[in-house]
């Protein structure tokens, strides 16, 4: 399969090409260093990238800012980040996506563990994450020509335990690769509309 | 208790106001022909609406728009209809009010089914809806000095049904004053970060 991965370099994106990537070949995309750059913010950029990489069997992200601070002092604009970009960024993959992907292709978006299970100084991260999941819910009896869409909602990685552990007291951290596993599943299965909960 | 009611004009602010117009002092607010004018997209104008009505002890909103529409030509600005207005209209609402709620206030937020049971069309609602949820159990373990909030989650209701009917197949429709219960149990109840499905 060609898959688009955006978000390659992180933590979650390296983990992803390590598990799917002697299988299928990964185009990686993201603001700078990647195959082909994209903002998926910005809907005619992501309407550029799918020009540029034709014939694309799969789309993952693994990117997605959120803004994270105390309710009290949190404003408008703050929670913009999160809905402009892990939202509508991922809405944006999909909208642009569903015109031009293969049959049968699949999204696979990153969503996590704040939806249900908040913290403190996680509001944002709550609604958007919850609204990632919703969105595949409803979408997936949407897509035409056997397309599929599921959301991979992990838990804190032990990879990053050191710098998120202390907003995520008593969470117990899953492995990187346990959540790239799931991605594996929405890609190679042959699930829709799924968030699968990686706790 | 004094109550700030947002949309008290439509289906739902009426049976609202019947089911607890009786026992509590209720604050009718809205874009026109209400005792206090608000655009819940604004966060000045609720600061605003904040500042005329001192001393809350509930604020209710049965108000938010957000568009519908097939996926296949939805666009991020009908999108951004819903994630401003409906989402981010009631999270301004807590955002100012949890500074000049009286003690042990409330905030009861309206989201809806399709959160969970999606139909064709309504991904926008299902995205909101569900964000909806999700800020309401992020929040409740935020909110200072007692204050509460849940959100109720109705179905189609029966006095809309010959409208929306036709989207809504095989949704059982329930009495706009089941969910106005919902909203009773929320203000006058001790229950917070609940989501009240009225189905």
């Amino acid at each position: 399969m060609k898959i688009i991965l955006v978000g390659a370099s992180g933590t979650l994106g390296k983990a992803i090409i390590a598990e799917l990537g002697s299988r299928h070949d990964i185009i990686r995309a993201g603001r700078s260093g990647a195959d082909v750059q994209v903002d998926i913010k910005d809907l005619g950029s992501v309407t550029a990238m799918y020009k540029k990489v034709e014939s694309v069997d799969a789309v993952i992200c693994a990117a997605g800012n959120v803004s994270f601070g105390p309710l009290a002092e949190f404003t408008p604009e703050q929670y913009a980040v999160g809905l402009n970009d892990k939202l509508m960024g991922q809405v944006n993959l999909v909208l642009a996506g569903q015109h031009v992907m293969n049959d049968r292709g699949s999204f696979t978006l990153i969503s996590g563990v704040l939806s249900h299970d908040p913290i403190v100084m996680g509001s944002s991260a709550a609604m958007v994450n919850a609204a990632i999941d919703a969105f595949v819910l409803a979408t997936a009896i949407e897509l035409p020509r056997g397309m599929r869409i599921n959301s991979v909602s992990p838990t804190v990685f032990v990879e990053e335990a050191e710098h998120y552990g202390a907003f995520f007291r008593g969470y117990k951290p899953v492995p990187v690769n346990d959540a790239a596993r799931a991605f594996a599943k929405s890609v190679e299965g042959a699930q829709t509309g799924q968030t699968y909960r990686v706790l």
